[in-house]
C-alpha cells in the first residue's frame, strides 16, 4: 500500500505547522480580545441546509453523498452554517452576537497552484436583531488591522467603500436600472485597461456623458478625508448616497480616534464585493508590494443572515480570512512571519545513561513551570546530540553529567551564541521564561 | 427551509462553547510542554489509505464517497494517518518524532446517547526509528497526570499495565496457545462477576488449578511497590514477563521521581486494550467516582505504526482522548470545571451616543493591552444595560458618562461585589490584567 496524501489538501511538516498555527492563534487571539466568542458547527450538515441559498458555481464544487436515506454535505464556507445556526438557537443567543470560528472548509475544485479542496476559513460577525450599530464596521476594520498588524506581513492596505455610495450615484445620473451590470463592470476594473471599461460601459447603452461621469466617480482618491470632502462637494441627494456617506464618515473618523494609521486604511469607490449579499460597507485587504495574492481578508455589511431560514430580520457585519491560501501564498514568496523549528525552549541531554533520572526530574520541574522542553534519552557520542539539537532548532541545550548531577547546577547552552553558563534550577527557569 | 443540525453531531452554545475550548487548549497547551510539535492532516483521505488496516466493524462506521473516479472516506481516528504521514515524510522529520494532533473524526454509527458521528480527538504519540526509550512510556504517563490535574475534573486514576507481564504468565502456566482467547475474556472482567469469569475459563479447556492461578495473578493489588514485589516474588522466568516487569518498574519508578501521586497511579494487571495492536506499556483514566464514564484516556505502546505502508519499523508510545464524549459526560453529570459566559473581562456601556467615541478609545486602549472588552453601542434604559450586562455574565462593567469624559477616570463597577470604582487608564489596565 502506497502512502498518499489527496491533491489539493495541504500538509505541512512540524516547522511549517508551526508557524502556520502561530498565525492561527493570532487571529483567534485577536478576536477574542475584540469580545467574539468561539463557535465550532459541524463540518457535515444536510445537504438541503448548506445549499438553500447557493448559486451554481458552489453547487458544483460541494462534496455531496448519501448515507441511508439521508443527503449529507460537506460545509463549503462558514456564512450557511452561521445562518442555520442564528436560525436554529436565536431565543438562547444575546444580541447583538459575536462569534468568530477558525474551520476547515471543503471546495472539490479541479486541483491547481495555489487552490486549495480543503482549507482554513477564519471567520467573524456581528448579528443584531431587526438593526446594527454602524460603529461595529469600523470595530471590524480595527480587527483586521490588529490581525495583520501582529502577524509582522508585509505592509498591507485595507480597502474599504459602502454599496450605497454607487447605488445612489446610478440614481442619481439616472441609470439606477442598470446598477447590476454596471457593478459587475466595476467590480473588473482593476484588471482591465480604463479603455476597455469605457468601451464595455458603452455597450450597455449608457450616454458617454455619464459613462465618464462615472468612472471619474469610481476614480476619487486621495487621502480619506479628501475623498470624503470630494464626494460632499458631488452634492448627490439621493437617499442611498446620503446614508451610504454618512456610513462611511462614521467607520472613517472612527478608525481615525482609534489611531490606526491612514497608510493602512484607502477608502476606494470601486471595491464592490460580488453583486448580491452585501448592502453597506464592504472590505478587501492587498498587500501593498504583492498585489497578485488578491485580497487576503473581505466582507461586509448584510441586511439580512437567514432569510432563508427565518422571517425575523437578522443584519450583520462580518469579514473572513483564508488562511490556508495566505500561508500557501506567503511560504512560496518566503514572507512567513517566523521561524520555528520546534515548540521546545529547550532540550535536556545527559551525559549518560545515569543521569536520566536527573534529567526527567528537571524536566517536570521546567515545565511545572510552564516552560515547553524536551528530553533526549537516547544515549549517543555528543557530537550527535549536538547534531540533534542543531537539527531540531531548540534555541537552548541543558547539560546533565557527573558535576551537575552533584552540584544540582545545570549547564546551559545558548545554541546561537555558543555562550555557556552554569545555573540551578531557579535561574534555569528565570532565565527560560 | 428548516434549519436543522444532524443527530449525533454535537453543536454547543457560545457559553459552553467556551468551556470546550478551554479544556481543548489546556490539552494543547500541555502537549507541547511536553515537547509534542502540532500537526494537522486532511479530514478527507483516499479510501484505501483509511481501510488498509482497519476492520469490519470501523469499516462500515466510515463515511466514504466516490468523486470523479476516486474514493474519498472522512478520517475515523488520526492514528491511520499518522501512519500514513510518518511513512510518507519519514525522510524530512527528526526521529524520536513527537507529534500531537487534536481533530475531529467522524464514524457513522446509529445515533444514541453518548456517541457521536463527529467527536473531537486529542492524540499525542512519540515514534522512532527501529527502538524507542521506555522512559518515554513515563513522560506520557506525566502527560495524562499533567492534563488531568490542570484541567481541575474530578479525582482520577490512570490505570498502567504491560502486556508482556500476561502474554509471559501464560507461556509461564503453559497455556500460552489460548492468549488470544484469555486475553479477551481478561479485557471482559471488570465486568462480569468472578464465577462467570472462572466459568469462561474452563469452557476454553484449561485446568481448574491453572484458571484459579490465572485469576489471582489479575487480581494482585496493593501500592504500586508492593505489586511489582509480588510480581518479582513469582519468579516467572520467561523472557516476555521479565522485560514486561523492567519496564513497568522503570515506568513507575520515574513516574514516583517526578512526584505524580501514588493515588493517581494504579497498577492493574487486568488492563489489556484489545488484542492486536498493544505490545507493551497500556494505560486507561478512570474518574473515581464516575466508573461509568467509561476511560477516559486510553492508548498505549506499539512495536511498529507504519507497518502497512512500510518496510521500516517505527515503534512508538501514545495517548487519545475523547473530547467531544468526555465534555458530554462531564456536562450532563455537572462537573464542567469552569463557568464561563463572554469570552471579555469587561463591557463598556456609555450614557449617552454622544460617549460613544470616548468608549471606542478606551476599548482601543485595553485592547492594545491585551485585555478583551466588548463596548455596547446601542442606547437604553440604564436597568436594561444592566441585564443585558447580567445575561452575558461579564466580571466588569465600564461606565462612561459625561463626568468620566471629562476627568478621563472610569467608572468600574465589579458585577459579582457590586463595588464600584473610579480609575483612570492605566489603573484600569492593571486592575483587568
Amino acid at each position: 500500500m502506497t502512502a498518499r496524501t489527496l491533491q489539493g489538501f495541504m500538509e505541512l511538516l512540524p516547522q511549517e505547522q508551526l508557524v502556520f498555527n502561530h498565525m492561527k492563534s493570532v487571529i483567534a487571539h485577536t478576536y477574542e480580545k475584540f469580545g467574539f466568542a468561539p463557535l465550532d458547527t459541524p463540518v457535515l450538515e444536510l445537504a438541503e441546509v448548506l445549499l438553500s441559498k447557493s448559486g451554481g458555481e458552489t453547487e458544483k464544487q460541494i462534496y455531496e453523498f448519501t448515507r441511508g436515506d439521508t443527503n449529507l454535505a460537506m460545509r463549503f464556507d462558514l456564512t450557511v452554517p452561521l445562518a442555520k445556526y442564528v436560525a436554529l438557537y436565536n431565543n438562547d443567543l444575546t444580541f447583538p452576537f459575536k462569534r468568530y470560528q477558525i474551520g476547515k472548509v471543503y471546495r472539490g475544485e479541479r486541483p491547481q497552484k495555489g487552490r486549495f479542496r480543503e482549507f482554513y476559513q477564519c471567520d467573524i460577525d456581528i448579528i443584531d436583531r431587526d438593526e446594527l450599530n454602524i460603529v461595529y464596521d469600523a470595530e471590524v476594520l480595527a480587527v483586521i488591522y490588529t490581525i495583520f498588524s501582529e502577524l509582522k506581513l508585509p505592509a498591507f492596505k485595507i480597502y474599504i467603500n459602502n454599496r450605497k455610495l454607487l447605488s445612489g450615484y446610478l440614481e442619481h445620473l439616472e441609470i439606477a436600472d442598470k446598477t447590476v451590470d454596471v457593478l459587475r463592470l466595476v467590480d473588473k476594473i482593476k484588471k482591465i485597461p480604463e479603455e476597455a471599461f469605457l468601451e464595455e460601459l458603452k455597450k450597455l447603452g449608457l450616454p458617454e456623458e455619464k459613462n465618464s461621469q462615472l468612472l471619474k466617480f469610481i476614480k476619487i482618491n486621495g487621502l480619506n478625508n479628501e475623498v470624503i470632502k470630494q464626494l460632499e462637494n458631488l452634492n448627490v441627494e439621493k437617499e442611498n448616497f446620503v446614508t451610504g456617506l454618512g456610513e462611511l464618515k462614521i467607520v472613517i473618523e472612527t478608525a481615525q480616534k482609534l489611531g490606526m494609521p491612514e497608510e493602512n486604511i484607502q477608502i476606494d469607490l470601486s471595491i464592490t464585493r460580488g453583486l448580491d449579499y452585501y448592502t453597506g460597507t464592504v472590505y478587501e485587504t492587498f498587500f501593498d508590494e504583492y498585489p497578485q495574492f488578491g485580497s487576503v481578508c473581505s466582507g461586509g455589511r448584510y441586511d439580512n443572515l437567514s432569510s432563508v431560514f427565518m422571517d425575523k430580520k437578522f443584519p450583520g457585519v462580518g469579514i473572513s480570512i483564508g488562511l490556508t491560501r495566505l500561508f500557501d501564498q506567503l511560504r512560496a514568496n518566503n514572507l512567513l512571519p517566523i521561524k520555528a523549528l520546534t515548540p521546545n525552549k529547550a532540550l535536556i541531554i545527559t551525559q549518560g545513561e545515569e543521569f536520566i533520572s536527573e534529567a526527567v526530574k528537571l524536566a517536570g520541574n521546567l515545565r511545572k513551570s510552564d516552560i515547553a522542553v524536551d528530553v533526549m534519552y537516547r544515549q549517543c557520542k555528543f557530537k550527535k546530540k549536538m547534531e540533534y539539537a542543531n537539527k531540531i532548532g531548540v534555541p537552548y541545550l541543558i547539560i546533565i553529567g557527573e558535576e551537575e548531577a552533584n552540584s544540582k547546577k545545570y549547564a546551559l547552552k545558548d545554541m546561537s551564541s555558543g555562550e555557556q553558563m552554569s545555573l540551578t534550577v531557579d535561574d534555569l527557569i528565570e532565565k527560560l521564561k
